[in-house]
């Protein structure tokens, strides 16, 4: 089953010799909505969140809860950064389980949802506390139903972050990002050709090039305040010259030589609600542990210098109102701090 | 016999584990002489050197000999980037041979020295074409010979690389700039354990942090001419952001980000005799293809971005004669060109 998701839970095998790299986007797309049409309606305390640190794609979900103030109205379990074949672990947890759910792997709760089920044991996964089973792991659509039906539970002063009139504009440029910078640098890290590797290469950095240019005139990708667009930008960005500069070897340049994109990537990572998300050290230790087959010795490189992300960026010029008639969100809980030794911000 | 010269000539076996990378500097040290006392005496002619593009320690001698004017008294055998576990191969020359010793693998010549050599099948090697048998592949002894040896038949106007009164300074930095950055990068890249790897990265980023700040003020290491000093540290700064920063995981920051080293580096490789004996193309394609254990999928990063060779250095503010009271060498010979196409300044 390698070949169908070789992004998640696999015994190291993410390349496969000949072929592109094709994620498999299966998901598991029952939907937590106010009206509850799947069975599982907005509930406070009802859902936790399971959402790895290391990973891009469940960094979304931790950023957006956080920014709209979910965290009393869903909890968040944490899985270590490195998993081995039978899928995250949560082997930060006292005792290696879970403190809500009980379980010492994400596997658990998949298989409490199927028994037979045989797909990606991915995060971020919404669990259903009072089953123990994951409800959803569609990554793409749980951030936006945090945004419009979780809307009773944001905090005062939660941005919109999926304003309907922008919704059209949204969708585009997150589908453009989506095929070839955040999928695209693991189509470029897990090609299994040289062929493969080229194409996504020049795709990524032509995508990276026209988003240079416009962030170059305008500070947030859609309108004038952060909107889901830039969560998912963001995720990728944070981990460019981390991980996917010489692991993925998307090498043209370091996000650091791409001006505009590094002042977006700072303006936003020293925005509350986004760098105080992110912990390079689980970053790395995730992408070089797990990914045997193309890091076989699993070193973990000490680089790249990151003091660079708390520089001033000089973002504010370009105007924007980051949360517009909202608000930052406050400090982050006491108990969802980022190790201060993982990262340059605090 | 892997671990004992694991950086040349075995099968993509390159890190031990567990261990930290060593070595082999056992050589033959055979030297070509004026005196000739090991029955080696310099002679126009009578010597072929074996130096792959792609390798750092044979870039040594191939910058040298074209310095020191050298190109009729010591003809150039190239070899091919890659090579499989029985040696370098004469592949991209017509028929796959080496047209004056008319081997295809370089490992003829070593058997031809000695039927049961065991050891590395390195480059450069010294070969006497009357006997086809590699006189010595002592890198480090060859270059210096080259320069205090052969010099009746080095070119008119040929610089001192050597100087007798700065022998002593620049013996000193080459041992440091060999056991902390020529050989610190493999140390970085075939480390066995995180430990032995976090261990080579300090020390390669403290000596490059040194030679930094000698060079902020200085324009070249020793003296106000370029010297071997020069040639050694510039070999390994060449390939730098283009294998070692991403391959060999030396990634604190790309030699770009490392304002006097990158001046230095650049204002190298525009002085003839540098820079167009460099084969980017070579040179990425023999890291990546050869070193199967560290990059088991052979791809070849397209990146880095190599425009900036070939911009402006600033580096004559600092005074300095790059040829001390000799000259440039001449433009290349027609038959040692590098493809056009595999560097960015032609």
């Amino acid at each position: 089953m390698a070949a169908d998701h070789p992004e998640h839970s696999t015994a190291g095998t993410y390349t496969v010799k000949g072929k592109e790299f094709t994620r498999d986007t299966r998901y598991i797309t029952t939907r937590v909505t106010r009206d509850g049409r799947d069975g599982f309606p907005v509930e406070a305390g009802r859902y936790r969140l399971v959402a790895a640190r290391a990973c891009p794609w469940a960094n979304r979900t931790i950023i957006v809860r956080r920014l709209l103030g979910l965290e009393d109205a869903i909890s968040l379990g944490l899985p270590g950064p490195t998993h081995d074949e039978r899928s995250w672990t949560f082997d930060l947890d006292p005792d290696g389980k879970d403190p809500v759910l009980g379980i010492d792997r994400l596997q658990d709760a998949y298989l409490r949802r199927d028994p037979e089920y045989s797909r990606g044991i991915t995060v971020p996964a919404l669990v259903d506390v009072t089953t123990g089973a994951v409800v959803t792991n569609d990554y793409a659509q749980i951030t936006l139903d945090l945004s419009t039906e979780w809307v009773d539970h944001h905090r005062e002063g939660a941005p919109d972050l999926y304003p309907e009139h922008l919704r059209a504009e949204i969708d585009e440029v997150n589908a453009v990002v989506f095929r070839d910078v955040n999928n695209g640098v693991y189509r470029c890290g897990f090609a299994g050709s040289q062929e493969a590797y080229e194409r996504a290469y020049h795709r990524l950095f032509d995508a990276l090039d026209l988003l240079e240019e416009r962030l170059t005139t305008q500070r947030y990708l859609v309108g004038d305040t952060i909107t889901e667009a830039d969560v998912r930008l963001f995720t990728t960005l944070v981990r460019f010259d981390a991980v996917y500069h010489g692991h993925f070897k998307c090498n043209r340049t370091k996000l650091t030589e791409m001006p505009a994109l590094w002042g977006y990537a700072r303006d936003l990572f020293q925005t509350p609600g986004f760098g105080d998300t992110i912990d390079f050290a689980q970053i790395k230790q995730h992408y070089y542990v797990v990914h045997t087959d193309i890091n076989p010795t699993q070193v973990v490189p000490v680089g790249p210098d990151l003091s660079g992300w708390v520089t001033p960026h000089g973002r504010e010029e370009l105007g924007g109102r980051p949360f517009g008639d909202g608000t930052a969100p406050g400090p982050v809980r006491d108990d969802e701090r980022v190790d201060a030794a993982h990262t340059p911000l605090r």
